[in-house]
Parts: structure tokens; sequence; C-alpha cells
């Protein structure tokens, strides 16, 4: 399938990586190419910066927002929270519409350092915002309560014996996706947790995963829904 | 063990019944003890109200909040999220120095239906609160992520294969509050995420729980923290 994804940092580059290795056409976009290639060096999270990354990755088609959105049967929104408004902005409303958008991006604000709080939660979610400025898109928010390497991997930790909520306001898209995720990536236990208003409890539920994080120094963490 | 419980709804009820059960003397407190003896009938959670629970339970102790805090060694906050800060208030703040108080309290706002969002979160929380307005008890937040048949029996889900997280600022009431709930309720897993502003992360969990307490039609649902 052809895929867009939006951001490239390391939600992005994971995500990239493997759904090319499973044999999907994609396009990984950024704002400007060239100053994502020309970041080099390692990023506050300790991870390669872009640059460095993609010097062996450079099997990977790269291209602007608007490329990688305007490519995708299917677009993938890994941006920072920060920027997830910008880049779907940048990508064009007309390369969403009537398109699936699985939203993994986190209002995650770290202006007061560690643990970061979200930018907005409670009465409304970044889930809700990016789907009110794409009201054509079929958000899916899917995948922003895990580690990278766990949303493509999930058997990696616990046997795969744990739980992925998905929140989205089209039935249909979300039943797509949840196929989607269990053939490609091996995923056993996906809730559909309702409309879109429902991301709300996953993005607030990065206010337990990131303390979770911290505690045992490890982003292989997650929850089992056990019901 | 001397025991006080304030609040006499649902986990009030369930809590002093279990640890009654089991030989502690307990105190359920309320603001009003003929008040609350007079409700009867069913409330709106389809429960019966607290006289006609009563009627069935009249071995238990009532009285004050006051009474109630005076009495308990430990002290266990089993409000409304709306009512907590009152009850620690009516219950004066002497009765709870130096002790344990279990805050199982959420700051759940109704006020706009259901589901409900909160009254505080994301930069504070309600187990903040109670702490720094008892700046001399030592808060346990502990159970506000369960239903309050969990509380006492965790065995009741899942063989009791779940999560359970705690938060303080005294590592020794952490460790006596997590040593009482193995032994007594038979808890297995119990998590210790940190100072009480970590109780951020199980208040604000409960945007999830009560939408998964929605999908399912069952309350009894909660998590495995899988690592």
């Amino acid at each position: 399938m052809k895929i867009g994804i939006l951001g490239t940092g390391m939600v992005g580059q994971v995500l990239a990586a493997k759904l090319v290795e499973l044999g999907h056409d994609v396009i990984l976009g950024t704002r400007n190419v060239e100053a994502s290639k020309a970041r080099t060096g390692t990023n506050s999270w300790g991870q390669p910066e872009f640059g460095d990354w993609y010097k062996a990755n450079s099997h990977i088609k790269l291209g602007t927002f608007a490329e990688a959105a305007a490519h995708g049967e299917w677009n993938m929104l890994a941006t920072s929270g920060h920027g997830t408004l910008d880049a779907v902005r940048a990508g064009g409303k007309q390369n969403f519409a009537g398109k699936v958008l699985v939203d993994i991006s986190n209002p995650l604000d770290f202006s007061n350092g560690f643990p970061p709080s979200l930018s907005v939660c409670n009465t409304d979610s970044l889930g809700e915002q990016v789907q009110r400025e794409l009201p054509d898109a079929k958000v899916v928010k899917a995948f922003n309560m895990v580690n990278a390497y766990l949303m493509v991997d999930p058997k990696a930790l616990g046997g795969g014996d744990h739980s992925l909520i998905i929140s989205g306001n089209d039935a249909d898209a979300k039943a797509k996706v949840t196929a989607f995720l269990k053939q490609q990536f091996g995923w056993q236990d996906i809730i559909d947790l309702g409309d879109i208003t429902t991301a709300r409890a996953t993005e607030m539920y990065l206010a337990m995963w990131i303390r979770l994080f911290g505690k045992f120094q490890n982003p292989m963490v997650t929850i089992k829904i056990v019901r």
C-alpha cells in the first residue's frame, strides 16, 4: 500500500523502516528535506539525528509533508505534539480528504522539563484537534500509547499479551486499521474505545506511561486491559 | 488495626464491610450520621442508598468525619472527589497528623454528564491537594484506579494478574500500605510510582477507565502493567 508518514523523529523512522521492509510504498515526509538530511549527531533522547539515521536508511523515499500526504492512500501522523497541526496544514487538507489518517502524536509539553505535562487534555485532545482541522479525513488515533519499537513488534514485550486502544469517528476506518495492525505487525488485542473524543483517554494515559518509563528506565512498558 | 474511613458511598461501604470482616476496628465516617441513615432508595449509580445498605450492615460503627479520623491509626479517604477537601477539613487536621491516609478519591466532574471530566489534572492532582491540606499526614494515593469490589478482592478478575499503582511522599508509609494490601486483600503487583505528584498519573487514567467501563458495560476492568 502507498503510505505517507509525516514526521521524521523516532516514530517516523521506525514505522517507515518496518513498512518498507514489509513491502509498502512509503514516503517519509518532513518540513524541509535538505534541512532534515543535514541534521547530524545525537538528539536530546540519545537517538541519532535524522541525517545520521538516513545515511543507513537511504532506500526510504523522502518528501515534503505535502508530497508524503499526497502519496499516501493512508497517512500516519508521527510528529511531536507541538508540530502536529502545523504539519497537517503543510500537508494540505485536500491530500488527506477521504483517507485514513493514523494519528500517533501526543500533546506533550516539555516546557517545564521532565516529566512533561500535556498541552491539551481533559475536555479536548490533539486527536480531536486534528479531526477538526481535517474534517474530511478519517482520523484514527492509534499507537500513541506505546513506544515506537513496540508499535511494529508487539511480541517484543510479554509475548505480545498486551492491549492497544484506538479511537475515531469512522467505524470502517477503525476496522481497517485494526486488521492492518494485526496482520502487518502481529497485534493481538486492539480495543475500539469509541469516537475521536476517546483519544482523551490514551493521550491522558501518557501521564502514567511517561512515569512508568521513568521508574523502570525503559520505554518498553505498556498495559494489558484485563476484563 | 483501628481504621477510619471517610465517605459512605460504595467505596466506603465495601471497604468498611471487608475490613470489619477481617477483624479490624473500623469507624465509617460521614458528615451527618442521622442524615446518612435517613437516605433510602437507589442512587444514580443503581446502588442502594446508605440507609438501606446500613440496615443490613448495622454491625459497622458510624461516626462523624472527625470521630472516624480520630479513631483511625490509619485513615482512608473514600469520598467523591468534589467532597474530598471538605471531608478532610471536617475531619480535623490534628486527627490525621503523623498517620497514613490512603486517598482513594478521584476528581471526577459530572457537571457536563457522562463521561465525566476531571476537576483538576495535568499540573496538579487531588492527591496533591489533600497532601497540601494535611501537610503532617502521610498521604498514599491508592485504589483510585479500580472498582471498589476489585480493591478488596483482586482475584475476582483475571486471577489477580493485574497491577495497582500507588503514590506518596513517605516511603515507609507506601511500604506499609503495600504490605497491608497484599496481606489483607491478596494484591500481587503493586507499583510505587513515586512521590505524590505521580497521583496525576492514576487520576488522569480515570479518563481511560471510565470509557472502558462504558464500553464493556462492566466496572470490573483494569490494567496490568506489562514490563
